[in-house]
């Protein structure tokens, strides 16, 4: 790249329009690979896919995709080359490595340059359409990888649902994540169309504990129970998928998104009292309810906790020590002329080595929970997460594509 | 305040759940006071209102309202609790004092605690409809505060067009600029229902000589020869309404917002030059075509710059010496099942002394600019904007609502 970056110098100085554009962009790749070694990149290869264990960034942009060709190998080059580009922009670069003249299309949508690499991760996806008849990859489906069934409350939009991948660009700066779902959108042109999106504009959820709680819509600290990435044992046991799982998707785990819509104009008209007792929390200080601090552990025996507050319900002693790993964000998508009312909401996104985990919790939360009130599930994905890459030739799914049949 | 606090922490140490979650509120309510004196904190009090001239703030949320009631003192009365509403939350405080007591519905939605003011503005606008028949109003309207004519190239939603009042929330955190909106609707409810809305995830603009310049959707530098706030006489020349308004407004400004779809997929097939040349800059460094450097002098005597680049036909030179205070912001809302394409673009506002300036330079842009082929406008207002409050009795439209007619 360096050759070919001096080359183009040498034709910048040479003069005329097209020559110095060149050159400029040229420049421009220079610094920012520069930018690669800033310090704030979160590393793309390793024994599990970066952004699930990752402390969660503070913006969001999901995206889920269905494949238009019917061939598995144009697949597999996708993820190849999908790999590669989130390799790069994770750390800092451009999408791909600069196009040789002017006169073709720019090999990175611009719009990161000089933002740095803003912790940004790329984790890709493999929904369970993937595994029909299209691809030849239906006796190499995970038995638990199945369209979730339908839950307690769901009212799902069809549209807003599932999908054969999905890319989920976790980074601080939201144009960075922007950045890099629309690069790979460009990249995968022809292969594959956006089927849904979702952008989010703050975690409510801590996976580290380097990290405060944020808030949720509800004005509620979201997530003080969450599985920690420090809690390896922790995550070896409700996140990662061991030897009950294929052997290309050991180290990986399942990710389940729910679109999770606020009646925000109901709940701001609840009183005090009943959003704690909902919640199980008080506002201010995220202490259980009874107790004084966030961190208090919380007493279900006591008499504090409502029989259908939702920390209750969804508390690991009453599902028999079920976990997930939450990593949801706030969304609002503006204003529904329908409903007259904000369309805004968390947009759940939890981590676990098999889909029932959430599907058991859900079952139990969306019969009794509180929270039911103030509520509605508006879409529902699930998608198997393959293991990460170990080195720069490795590519995401490749242990799924290549094994012998 | 501090009585009512002191007497809810004695209620609190009475015990009881109800009174411990009060207690814990009040606790909280007292911690973001403090923050308020953290240094994050933009004045909302001056000769102008905020989010104006301010440095632009990262982040964005805009809404536009329409009053469903027909009686003047209503809308009076909302002018001045959104006005000490948007001078408290400014202040990084919750929207209103604190409920007395946990039976009531929080005077805070609560998203916000702990984030401080993260250099929060609210910016309040009235529009054109605001002035028909229904609050005696009519006589008082500007002259130039009219719906905007027809544009070239205009493809409006009018569901997402207009309004009789407008709020635009700028934060360096998005969650503290929705918390703003948000409480605001909660505020109007029954006497105004949210339009229309629209989040920016990205500054496009500067509009101080402190900023660098960001880059917008198309991957290009924007707004490097916007107005400052430094250039205090180009904003009163370009910006202030002065003695050409009515007393009202003077001091204040009229407000333009665009929402401006780009055809991502197209832009992302033209070739490097094709871009350039379209917009009259290099894309990596920014600098006019034929010049080096970001900030090189525009020439457009010079042969570099194509006689349908934007920069020529957005140049004050080329517009008789009109300017305009740009501070727009990137959008994206998804995904576009009619295009199938993503739904992204700048959202445009603009700050100007007569909404003409604004009309003058589309008219101009709109019917040559070679940037057509690859943008739409699909929602259109305007709005005047009256000046600052000086005091903490003051609110915003004082001037309009109390003039002797």
């Amino acid at each position: 790249m360096a050759l070919t970056r001096r080359a183009l110098l040498g034709a910048g100085a040479a003069s005329g329009i097209a020559a110095a554009g060149i050159a400029g962009y040229e420049i421009g790749a220079s610094s920012s690979d520069e930018e690669a070694v800033a310090g704030t990149a979160v590393p793309f290869t390793g024994r599990h896919q970066a952004g699930i264990a990752t402390p969660a960034q503070d913006r969001l942009h999901f995206a889920a995709f269905d494949v238009v060709v019917d061939d598995r190998r144009s697949v597999q080059e996708l993820l190849r080359e999908w790999t590669a580009a989130a390799a790069r922009m994770t750390a800092g670069r451009p999408a791909e490595p600069s196009a040789p003249n002017a006169l073709l299309p720019p090999t990175d949508t611009g719009e990161a340059m000089g933002l740095g690499p803003s912790q940004l991760t790329v984790t890709i996806g493999l929904g369970p359409p993937l595994f029909d008849h299209r691809f030849g990859l239906a006796s190499a489906r995970p038995a638990p990888l199945q369209p979730l069934p339908l839950l307690p409350g769901d009212e799902l939009d069809p549209e807003r649902s599932g999908g054969d991948l999905c890319v989920q660009a976790c980074a601080n700066d939201p144009q960075v994540a922007f950045h890099a779902v629309r690069n790979l959108a460009r990249i995968g042109r022809g292969t594959v169309v956006m089927r849904w999106s979702q952008l989010g504009f703050g975690r409510t959820s801590t996976t580290s504990r380097s990290q405060s709680t944020p808030r949720n819509l509800m004005g509620f600290k979201d997530g003080t129970n969450n599985l920690k990435a420090e809690d390896g044992a922790a995550l070896s046991r409700h996140v990662w998928v061991g030897s009950e799982g294929p052997a290309w998707l050991r180290d990986g785990s399942f990710v389940v998104t729910r679109r999770i819509r606020m009646l925000i104009e109901t709940w701001d008209r609840a009183s005090l009292q009943d959003q704690q007792e909902t919640i199980g929390r008080t506002k201010t200080a995220g202490a259980p309810m009874g107790e004084r601090h966030e961190h208090d552990p919380v007493d279900l025996r006591s008499g504090a906790i409502p029989a259908d507050a939702h920390i209750r319900l969804a508390a690991p002693d009453t599902n028999r020590g079920v976990r997930i790993l939450r990593r949801g964000y706030s969304f609002t998508d503006g204003f529904d002329d329908e409903l007259g009312q904000l369309d805004a909401g968390l947009f759940f996104i939890a981590y676990q080595r098999d889909p029932q985990q959430f599907v058991e919790l859900q079952r139990r939360l969306g019969a009794n929970d509180a929270l039911n009130e103030y509520i509605k599930h508006t879409s529902s994905a699930v998608f198997a997460v393959p293991p990460g890459v170990r080195s720069g030739t490795d590519w995401i799914g490749r242990g799924l594509f290549e094994a012998p049949n």
